[in-house]
């Protein structure tokens, strides 16, 4: 890997980008995020994580964190009581990070809403589990729920990493002297342009002539054009919006 | 959480569904899919995941990965030899499993995509990370590109996860006695309706009187009502698709 050293300014951060996680899983963190960039970077304290474990706020001899659903169905209903209980105890006074379900119900996770949650300094993100959550504590406690994708999880452990990785890879500091992404998929609103690295002839594959020619224009238009032509052939949704927005 | 006894039908599984990983952070595997729903699959021998450390297939002092991008740029790019020893040595002859390239400029995974890469009985997933893998090794193997979702990661690796994760749940035991599944989200085209459970009053907030009636009927109705209202409020999208099918 490439010089990651840090430099000074990049070093000095007022505050980490505080995480708190409600699960029934607390064991399963950081797992993935103690590793690699999103490690190093909860190592050097430019963001911090907290695990809550929901059933420690359950009652009675079985501590159950679940019931049946009203009305019948099958699977098993997080209690409002009990989550409502691990989030108050999660957020003290003033406390105003934004408070998240991870749902495949909720609205889709963009670059641009990790964007929004970095600058917001933190988030409390609850993970469902079993059939879902009971509707009453999403409205009383106001959480958001956000979905990292049209697909089902066995619960939102994943997603809240999905989400805490693509946040804190924006701290100023992680990703160090890599660039800070800016060319990548979604920033332009466009996916990104094919790479391609040494050797120069792979298998009797070429790298593509242009991207030999010391031309830094034309390599910039091949680049562009070929984000453009990518984004068209696989995502038409994306490729509309690019247009409308600068056609 | 409830019974989750398997019948003995359940444990009839001819074969594993088959993971193979291949990644620079082998360590993070099985991580969360070693808990909870995946983690039991895993131990059942419902699934079996490999991990291949793509280091391994490096050569030269530094056993370099990856090298800076044809025509300039920022980060660096994985190479087309390095990585397709690691795919040549992870498949063998006749194993036709799919191969997976997670990045963001890939066709989004949705829910009937994870059905399909259940049916194929296994994948290869490859994590990319730095700037990206080289274009020729991605045609030269034949990888198909996913991605999780519009926001960008410090690596696949989070996102084989994800994959994994959502096949895993839909393998026939792996869900036990919970039901399959196919009230959830997305599976009926619609977001799913809202969930109530024990306490009846909680802070006030009553269960909707509908989901107390005891008439199956009526629930039913009310719960498609809500499914519906809710994906026209959050999901225009998946709305009109499902309006254009059912409507």
């Amino acid at each position: 890997m490439s010089d990651e050293t840090l430099s000074a300014e990049e070093q000095q951060v007022a505050e980490p980008w505080r995480a708190t996680v409600l699960t029934l899983y607390p064991d399963m963190f950081p797992g993935p995020l103690g590793t690699s960039l999103a490690g190093r970077g909860l190592e050097n304290g430019l963001w911090s994580l907290e695990n809550l474990h929901i059933r420690d706020f359950a009652e009675g001899k079985h501590r159950n964190v679940d019931d049946t659903p009203a009305g019948g169905g099958a699977g098993m209903v997080l209690r409002p009581d009990v989550l409502a209980k691990a989030i108050d105890s999660a957020t003290g006074e003033g406390d105003d990070r934004p408070r998240i379900l991870l749902s495949p119900r909720g609205v889709p996770l963009t670059q641009e809403k990790v964007r929004e949650l970095k600058d917001a300094g933190g988030a409390i993100l609850v993970c469902g589990r079993f059939e879902g959550v009971d509707q009453r504590v999403i409205e009383g406690r106001n959480l958001q729920e956000i979905s990292i994708g049209d697909y089902i999880l066995s619960g939102g452990e994943l997603g809240a990493m999905v989400l805490i990785d693509a946040v804190v890879r924006l701290l100023p500091g992680v990703m160090g002297k890599i660039a800070s992404g800016e060319d990548e998929s979604f920033e332009s609103g466009l996916l990104e342009y094919p790479h391609y690295t040494r050797p120069t002839v792979w298998e009797g594959r070429e790298i593509p002539e242009v991207l030999a020619s010391g031309h830094h224009g034309k390599i910039a238009e091949w680049r562009h054009e070929q984000a453009i032509e990518l984004t068209k052939e696989r995502r038409l949704d994306l490729y509309n919006l690019w247009k409308n927005e600068n056609g």
